[in-house]
C-alpha cells in the first residue's frame, strides 16, 4: 500500500489498491492458465519438497535479497531464515501498528491455491513445462496474498473511522461481532460481479475482426482463458473470507 | 513452444503461440507499469551491478536449478555459470537444428528494454519499492524475449515450406535477401493493430457503470495503464525486428 506521499490512509485510496490488485490476480491466473495441471511439479521430489515448494522458497530469498516483504501487505510464505536486504531500500511510512507484518493467513491462502483453485482454472495435462508453470504459481500466489493482507490498511481505517463501534468487540474478543462489523453484502457482491467481468475481458481472445468485443454476456465464456465464474467464487469463498479474517486478526491486537 | 504432441510445426500453431504470447507482453508491462521509473533499481551499487541485474542474473539462477531454459525460445540473459536442474525434467520435442539454443539476441533486448521502453511506459518517480519493481521487469524482460526467440520456430517453418527460395541467399550469406523474403508488410500491419488494441483492453479500468465498455476508439488512451501506441511502437520498432534478426540467425546456419 502506498499512501501517497502523505501518511494519512484513507477507504478512498485502500479500495482503489485493491481494485488494482484485482487486475494483478486476473492476469497472474490467465498466465498460469497457459499450462495444463503438470502435477509432477507438486509431488514431493527426493530432495523432500516438491518443485513449487523449492521454487517458491528459493524465490522468496531472492526476493528477500532483493529488499521485498518491508511492507505490512508483502507476507513470505516461508518466512524462516530469509536474509537481509543485500541492496539500499527506502523506508515505508508507518500506516499501521507494529504488530501488522506478523498477522498472515499464507498458510490458508497455499491450500487454497494448490488444494481448491488450482483444479479449477487449469486443464488436466501435462506438458512438461514444470519450471515455467512454478514461476506463473508463484505468481499467483504473490498476488493473491498481497490482495488479502491489504486488509490490514481496510481494517486501520474502518477502526480509525469509527473507533467507538470496534473497541467494545474488540475489548471483548468477539470475532463474530468484528465479523459482521466488517462484512457488506451489496459490496461483496459488487466486488465479485467486477472481478468476473475483469476475467471477461482480460481473458478473452482479441481480434482484429470484432470491433465491438465481448465485453459483457456469458457467450463468450467458454473461449475466455479463465472461466469468469471462477474468479467469482475466488473472490466469494475465499479472498473476502481470508481478507476479512485478516481485518479480525489486525483489529484483535488492535487495543494491545 | 509446444509442438503439440507430435513433432510437426505448422506455421498455424507457431502464429497461435506468438498471438498468445502478445497478451504476456502486454500484460507483463501493465504491471510494471503500475510502478514509477524507480531509477534507483538501475544505478549500479557498491557491489558492482545494478539490483535489476542482481535480480536477473540470481533469478536465471533459480530459474535454471527448476529447470528452465532447456527449450530454443527460452533463453537466458546471462548464460555463464547456470546450474543444471535439481528436479527431473521431461524432455522436448526437438523441431528445430541443434544450433537453435545458441542463437540469442538478449543484448539487444537488454538494452532496448532499459535504455528506450521502460522511460516510454513508466512514469517519472520514486516510490521505492525497487525490489517489487525489478522482479516486474524480469517478467517483461523474459516475456519480450520469449517471443522474440520464437523466431526460429518461424524461420524453421518458412525454410521448410520453401527450402527452393530460401537456399540460395543462405549459401550466399545474403542477409538482405534473407530479410526480404521474411518480411510480409501487410502481417506487420495487422499485429501492430492488434497489440495496440490489447493494450486498450486489457489496460482498462474496468467498472461495474459501463456495460458496452471501451473496446475501441482512443477516446480512452489517456486512462489506459499503457499507452496502446508505445505497444504498436515497440512491436514496430523493436519486436519485429529483433525476430527477424533471429530468423535470419538462425537460417544463416541452417545449412551447416
Amino acid at each position: 500500500m502506498d499512501a501517497g506521499g502523505g501518511e494519512q490512509l484513507s477507504l478512498a485510496a485502500v479500495r482503489d489498491q485493491l481494485i488494482r490488485e484485482e487486475d494483478s490476480i486476473v492476469f497472474a491466473l490467465i498466465e498460469r492458465a497457459k499450462r495444463p495441471r503438470n502435477t509432477p511439479a507438486y509431488s514431493a521430489a527426493a530432495a523432500g519438497g516438491s518443485l513449487a515448494e523449492f521454487f517458491v522458497r528459493e524465490a522468496q530469498v531472492l526476493h528477500a535479497k532483493a529488499g521485498h516483504y518491508q511492507k505490512p501487505e508483502d507476507v513470505p510464505f516461508f518466512s524462516q531464515d530469509l536474509p537481509p536486504p543485500v541492496f539500499p531500500t527506502k523506508g515505508h511510512p508507518k500506516v499501521l501498528h507494529p504488530f501488522a507484518s506478523s498477522v498472515c493467513v499464507n498458510d490458508a491462502i497455499w491450500k487454497m491455491y494448490f488444494n481448491e483453485l488450482l483444479p479449477l482454472f487449469t486443464a488436466d495435462g501435462d506438458d512438461g513445462n514444470y519450471a515455467e508453470t512454478v514461476a506463473l504459481d508463484f505468481a499467483c500466489l504473490q498476488a493473491l496474498s498481497r490482495r488479502i493482507h491489504c486488509g490490514k490498511y481496510v481494517a486501520e481505517v474502518k477502526f480509525k473511522d469509527a473507533p467507538q463501534d470496534y473497541s467494545p468487540p474488540i475489548r471483548a474478543k468477539d470475532t463474530n461481532a468484528l465479523m459482521n462489523l466488517l462484512t457488506f453484502t451489496a459490496v461483496e457482491e459488487k466486488v465479485k460481479k467486477r472481478v468476473e467481468k475483469k476475467a471477461r475481458i482480460f481473458g478473452q481472445n482479441v481480434t482484429l475482426e470484432d470491433s465491438v468485443g465481448k465485453q459483457d454476456g456469458d457467450a463468450c465464456d467458454s473461449h475466455c482463458k479463465v472461466d469468469p465464474k471462477v474468479l467469482s467464487k475466488l473472490y466469494d469463498l475465499w479472498v473476502m473470507p481470508l481478507t476479512k479474517d485478516v481485518e479480525v486478526e489486525y483489529l484483535l491486537r488492535h487495543l494491545d
